[in-house]
């Protein structure tokens, strides 16, 4: 019997997942990437905010299934899939065989048909998103630094988040922390504690993922660190330096997207249909309609949940979803996936977190406590766990942050723009 | 009587050297630097190979500098001086008027005039310049994996070093243990041991400005890393996929120059004359001919040593010059400068160095452990001495390169390239 050939398209929590899976299984994988590395998405937002180094969140995907003997690892960029000679298109030319297909190709930002919103208000998916915020938040420091127009310096000081979901807390309160406190012995005309953050987010409440009270708790949380919570606002317009929120101009110069999500265009490589969001429609086992050969997971699939709703985007699901289609490819039986949600978490700040985990709901410093530790414990590799945990230790007992640098020759060196 | 104004051009190790000195004397201090950082470039060749994170090497100025009350740090571009006015200019606009100026300002690399080259052949001198290699390294290793033509093939597994000096040689050797042994196991169609290392230098030994001892047990050294060394080889051109040398084609994917530099363009800055190099030519005190206001050192000044030549870009130079002109402008005398030389380090791949201490020379491990220990040492910053030590210890340990990232997109997703 020949073995299976089984491809893969993307390397994060999903596809990785069903990678490990299939480790010493009679079947041939190969894994496909646009990137040569896997990231640890969750604690991209720490990047973005200079306390981690793009390498301490960061695994080169060779290094992770070095031992897997199985597995073919390929960097390429998908471009279709064609479901009836069994091949998945690479832009480099060349096309994969395959006998199952799983696509694992993740989501990317949405800016709703705003296209142009993107260039002032970056997202945070990639590393280069987030060394690109790092650099415009250190960057307005610099410029407020030596700003002598006060309206212009508070623009310079002021930075909006828009989006009230795990991410944009995340960085809202990384970014207080980051402006009002790490740097505020660094500067001399400037006194950062005058900084502004905003957090905006068109529902009525933070989190919305969240019970209640923990939304609040959060909130709380958030205000205390200097941050400005408006929710039930809708932004309507996002430019260089203004956001255009509640029919008001906002004058900011650093604006971070963390609002929409818009799933990788696995629907249209497959020809198959997908909900407003880009995500494909699958079945109770996560094969696509009509076609048991191909299984999407995480991000790129819509799967309904107990309540009728969606599973959210989150890590836990997409390795669960990976691990259970590796089971029936090598079990050749179709089974339904269910979700065994173990808890909700999302950090504030240095020292506060939020966790749901159903009946038991903690916040405060030992959520925060729990939250560092699942992080560590879930980072790929030993390198990466044994320098996060050592970086996190240094930021927490110092308030410094080690990695602000802004690397970028375009920023620093703008001709004509004052810096 | 009013606080003397001291003006500094450049944080690198003579800038900050000086800056230091100056910590609670009555003086009013501007440090100017295009970037927000100072940085440890002695290990950027360790960046650009990915043994470490570029947040591990370099700091920030504001941060290094944050306790020392009489210093304003300042981000910007040096378009020229005022020498009559006494005033520095800068591409944002605005002038800075001085007392006394020093100029640290360094040196970038030097193409000799075929200033075309740089685009294939980059240099390193930046954290962008070193991560530009990393990612010109790593890629190369991707593509020889799906390459299916073995003369292409064999070019991108082929990598040439332009100059043995310390740079070069660091360069060679840490690119020979990264695609021959680091990333062995991690390849399935390519085995990187068939990976071919070239390290080309125009004069007839490696590691000049060492005694010729050392020069040959460097080249021992280098050789069985399984470089391939070719000394009293001038380039004659260098493309996309190959370099002309000695009339041969050598076809590569991967070059990298760490032939010449170039001094900062300080000399047209300040109206004064220039060696070949760029140097500025100073007098015995490090003023500059005609003019003890303003003082310039590092890689921007042409010093002579005691042998008739010039003492070499290095930090040691650097960092005692910049005291040492502290120390006049404090005093108001005249001091010629003396260079104490407290040895010449360089090391060759993962655990072997040689070191010229005059009358003391050392080579082999014990050279390694004493280069490993200064270098931990004269980091910036307790954080990135930590960080530092612990990476290290785990590559020698593991063979691992934590930092084996490509990400930047432009490389990642070249549309019609065979990636």
């Amino acid at each position: 019997m020949t073995r299976q050939r089984i491809v893969i398209i993307g390397a994060g929590f999903g596809g990785l997942a069903a990678t490990r899976a299939f480790a010493g299984a009679a079947v041939d994988v190969t894994l496909i990437d646009r990137r040569n590395h896997h990231l640890f998405q969750p604690l991209l937002y720490q990047v973005a905010t200079a306390g981690l180094s793009p390498a301490d969140i960061a695994a080169p995907i060779r290094a992770i299934v070095r031992d897997q003997a199985n597995v073919r690892v390929l960097l390429g960029t998908v471009t279709g899939v064609d479901r009836i000679r069994r091949t998945v298109k690479l832009a480099q030319g060349g096309e994969i065989p395959y006998d199952r297909l799983i696509v694992a190709s993740g989501a990317r930002h949405s800016y709703f048909g705003r296209d142009d919103w993107a260039q002032h208000a970056p997202g945070l998916k990639s590393i280069s998103d987030a060394t690109a915020v790092r650099h415009r938040v250190l960057l307005a420091l610099e410029r407020a630094e030596t700003e002598e127009d006060e309206t212009r310096r508070q623009a310079l000081l002021t930075f909006v988040v828009i989006g009230g979901g795990p991410t944009g807390v995340e960085m809202a309160g990384a970014i207080a922390e980051l402006a009002r406190r790490s740097v505020s012995k660094d500067f001399r005309s400037i006194t950062p504690h005058c900084s502004r953050v905003y957090l905006i987010e068109g529902g009525p409440r933070l989190l919305a993922g969240f019970p209640e009270d923990l939304s609040s708790k959060a909130r709380g949380a958030i205000e205390q660190l200097g941050v400005t919570v408006m929710t039930g606002h809708r932004v309507e317009g996002v430019a260089e330096d203004h956001v255009l929120v509640g029919g008001e101009c906002l004058p900011a110069h650093t604006i971070v997207w963390a609002a929409g999500v818009q799933a990788s265009p696995a629907a249209k490589w497959l020809g198959t249909s997908s909900d407003r969001a880009g995500r494909v429609e699958v079945n109770d086992d996560l094969t696509i309609l009509g076609d048991d050969r191909v299984f999407v997971i995480g991000d790129t699939a819509a799967v309904s949940n107990l309540q009728g709703g969606t599973l959210p985007g989150i890590a836990p699901v997409a390795k669960q979803q990976g691990r259970h289609v590796a089971r029936q490819i090598l079990s050749g039986r179709s089974e339904p996936f269910r979700y065994r949600n173990w808890g909700n978490l999302a950090t504030i700040g240095r020292h506060r977190a939020v966790i749901d985990m159903g009946r038991l709901r903690l916040s405060g410093p030992l959520a925060w406590l729990l939250w560092c530790t699942a992080h560590i414990f879930f980072l790929v590799g030993f390198r990466n766990r044994f320098i996060v945990g050592a970086s996190w230790l240094w930021n927490y007992f110092t308030f410094q942050r080690g990695a602000r640098l802004i690397t970028s020759d375009a920023l620093t060196i703008q001709q004509g723009d004052r810096i």
